[in-house]
């Protein structure tokens, strides 16, 4: 803070001089004490300056409403959205959302250094704060074939930059516990830098979970059971609660939102996908939930979506309503309703009645963004490309679910078995690399399907009921440089344009989302069984670290 | 942490290795759910690596036992004590203290930036961790003549040490609250570096108090009433319970030591005189009072002793038994007796049934150490210099305060009246300012008192029955490099030696403690007033910031 920002604020403060904007005669959520208060909060250089009686330039009156410190989603991969991230703040800033803390593992995996330059760029000045954690995992395993690797010494430069936390959910608990040098690296610059590092290890317990722990990750959001939270708490990890669009741990772990562990539990959703985005909302929905079905303390789970995630990423300077924090706050007609009327970033008004206040879309160098743009490194494929004269290993899509069984080898399509092919095609490096194989339990009759997200590498995925229009799927994806396309015959029946990486696009949340739905309809009509998201199933088919059969870029991979 | 330390955790975790030390069948104090657990407590490389099963190169049966983490003072001056850094460790260590967090205020005033650097390496690799907090406020005010003025230039590089770790208590809310721009410089300064500023601001409140937190100001020692604290806390500032020597808040504090403040409060002691330390203790003491006296949970008093400062202060590696933490650890026989039987710091047993393991006192270079031992820059003094040809002001002493009472002018010495001279001699700088003045109400008969302890600015403060055993005493000192002395016709009759800096001695806390006594009782033989403290009374009679009248080397001055 510069000397004149600070004389400024405490001019307000002793009242010298007006506020800036004072909330007149509030209730708010005072985290320390656990309490509801009443006061002016008064507000000048985007930061709170006083609680008390205060006049000021502009006046809101809270009269019979509630205010709250701005949520923070603790951890989120800001690409699950499909949307840039000025258009995913659009989307949130009337959920109450101030603080995100995203971690760029998609964009890394496809573009290195430069992905994470990019959302650095792409997310300044925003009217939410996106806070980056780096990469830990990129690539998420040998096995596969992604755009770069991230080393320490690509992520360390990151941690002088101001938006740059820590380092991101460490996911290979073997390598950790292993003691894999190279992964242990990253956690020694992290903590030489005196940064935070997150947790990634589901059902992680006994020692090899103490060893993780003492390895110096002291966070972990895919707990699934209460028993597993306990165990992490209880060694010092802090529990970031997730409910997201695929994963939902809020039920187990609601007993978690109550006095004695309100200060190691806080939330995130790890992965929003358009229509949960749109439909439920974001840490808001949590906080709603909580309270209403899981009846908690509407002061602990305010707290829970804000304090917490603030002290435990040192962002000393929000999570609370109190002199010298920034102005974040989301204000509420009442918590049973918890219905966000406005909400304030820095003390300025950026969503109000229904509306989000005009958002400046952040410039991207150009360089930066030509390359964002054009990260298909590949040549279009003929049919030949996804011909075999061998039988193929065939891959057992089980409904709602990402592991798969392994149906054994197979021929040839066979649309009455519902045995389609499947193809996943590098496109970062231009290595001709197209690994190829069967899928049953897909359902689809007509045509084909391809994306280009597909974890964690996002190579072209794609399967059809013919080789000839799986090719048509796979170039048009090309052309379009990136998205999902269903194909019928030769024509686009469905598709959503991903330009940015392969991953995002830079229209909006809603049209993605109609784009999306359109497109999953066809994909649907087209034969793609009940019970099977015809893009997202698809998109963990090349995920070599879940059993028990995938496809790679390099053929059929076992996986234990 | 260096790469083969973390790998020998990791395996020492997982079990691969035995562990370096392992406490057996430990009940511990789990600081993050506020229970007691029970396990083995495996350590290696100096930190806790596991707990649950575990076997380890050498083990410490722990039945019955109750394994606490070790205990932190949030904000003491080493200085009180009057001895070194190395004999005030070797105090404490059977206390369970593994952690201060001290204010080198006292020999700032002194020696400058000197002082600090001075305390840096004395407390280098001693078995209780010392970290400075930068002072604030040097010179206290610019009435006095001390021997530094310590400017944010000065301070800053100081950031860049391994253990320092923010700006310590800000004394000047005025300056904080008028905007003084020199005041803000040293706030703007310690935020640009992340670090923490504790302040001290009794009785503030209101708008001032807003003023002073907005200005970043988020910890608090000097809360004597519940109500303020509340305050404080609300307003989010930590309190630091502080129950040391001359000022005790923990009887009005103790309602804050229960669940719902815990991650708010810690204790602290700002003070403790060797006879406070030797008899009651330290931080224990305070735990101890609070169980036995407030009724506080123990637990909660244990997690406020330790986890609450080390979260304030971002030491993310101790505070908590928890794998990746220091073994920094206490061992008691129960709460109800809280006898310590053993302190481990570092994995390393430093106290054991009454003794304390050899402490390697730190080397000082060479040129420093003998700065810190030559701090009289003066020539003797001679009867000349404390007469006046005028009146001079007459300083009433009130019993067990330090606030002091304006008893009109006086002419002479007149020990029927009880009325003495007292005389404030400048010795850092040469300068010859000698104030001079009366004193009543101290009710010495014979001979003369004098000591370089007097705060802030530690001139020579000496008061006497005659010039002639005036200047014998100031003389005695000067030759004694600084301490306290006490004198009877040309023959001294105590004497304290604090040949650093004119405030601490190199000898043990006994030693110190035993002269200290001897000089006491000699002082009230030689009729120093009951309910009087003969040296401390007198090292606040320059400190003119306090009313109603006070002496600096300038002359009587009165405060408001």
């Amino acid at each position: 803070m510069e000397m004149n920002e600070k004389i400024a604020m405490i001019k307000a403060a002793t009242g010298e001089v007006k506020a800036d904007l004072v909330l007149k005669n509030a209730s708010y959520v005072n985290v320390y004490t656990e309490e509801l208060l009443q006061g002016d909060i008064a507000i000048a250089q985007g930061r709170v300056v006083g609680i008390g009686d205060y006049d000021g330039e502009a006046v809101l009156d809270m009269t019979g409403k509630i205010v709250c410190p701005g949520f923070i989603d603790a951890h989120i991969h800001l690409e699950s959205s499909l949307v840039a991230p000025a258009e995913f703040v659009k989307a949130v800033v009337p959920h109450g959302t101030t603080t995100v803390i995203a971690d760029p593992h998609e964009i890394a995996n496809v573009m290195g250094t430069d992905g994470i330059e990019y959302m650095l760029q792409a997310t300044e000045g925003l009217p939410v704060d996106v806070k980056l954690m780096m990469p830990s995992c990129v690539p998420a395993t040998p096995l596969d074939e992604s755009g770069a690797v991230l080393t320490v010494a690509d992520i360390e430069p990151f941690y002088d930059r101001p938006n740059v936390m820590g380092l991101a959910e460490m996911m290979n608990a073997y390598g950790v516990t292993h003691t894999d040098k190279d992964v242990l690296a990253k956690l020694v610059a992290a903590q030489a830098h005196n940064r935070p590092i997150d947790g990634h290890a589901p059902g992680l317990t006994g020692k090899a979970l103490n060893a993780y722990v003492a390895a110096g990750i002291y966070s972990d959001h895919e707990c699934s059971e209460l028993d597993e939270a306990m165990e992490k708490i209880r060694l010092g990890q802090y529990i970031q609660i997730r409910e997201g669009t695929a994963a939902r741990n809020l039920e187990a772990l609601a007993p978690l939102i109550q006095r004695g562990y309100e200060n190691r539990t806080m939330f995130c959703t790890d992965d929003k996908h358009p229509n949960d985005l749109l439909e439920k909302g974001h840490i808001d929905y949590i906080i709603k939930e909580a309270i209403h079905k899981y009846g908690v303390d509407p002061i602990i789970a305010v707290k829970t979506a804000g304090h917490t995630a603030a002290r435990y990423f040192k962002m000393t300077d929000r999570g609370a309503i109190a002199p010298g924090y920034l102005a974040d706050m989301v204000i509420i007609d009442n918590f049973d309703d918890f219905n966000i009327e406005k909400v304030l970033k820095c003390g300025k008004v950026v969503y109000d009645a229904g509306c989000v206040s005009p958002v400046k879309v952040p410039e991207i160098a150009a360089a930066l963004e030509h390359k964002a743009l054009h990260t298909f490194h590949m040549a279009p494929i003929s049919k030949d490309d996804l011909m075999s004269e061998e039988a193929l290993g065939c891959i057992g899509v089980l409904p709602g679910s990402i592991v798969t069984k392994d149906m054994g080898m197979r021929e040839a399509i066979d649309l009455k078995e519902d045995v389609l092919k499947i193809a996943v095609i590098e496109r970062h490096k231009n290595t001709g690399h197209i690994g190829l194989g069967y899928l049953q339990g897909y359902g689809l009759k007509q045509g084909a399907v391809a994306t280009s997200i597909s974890h964690d590498s996002h190579n072209i995925i794609v399967v059809g009921c013919s080789e000839e229009d799986m090719v048509f799927a796979v170039n048009r994806l090309l052309e379009n440089q990136g998205g999902i396309v269903v194909v019928n015959q030769g024509q686009v029946t469905g598709e959503i344009m991903l330009e940015i990486a392969g991953l995002m696009s830079n229209r909006s949340l809603e049209e993605i989302n109609e784009c999306l739905e359109q497109a999953k309809e066809v994909a649907y009509s087209q034969g793609v069984n009940e019970g099977v998201d015809p893009f997202m199933s698809l998109s963990f088919m090349s995920l070599p670290v879940i059993p028990e059969i995938k496809l790679t870029t390099k053929g059929i991979v076992k996986v234990q």
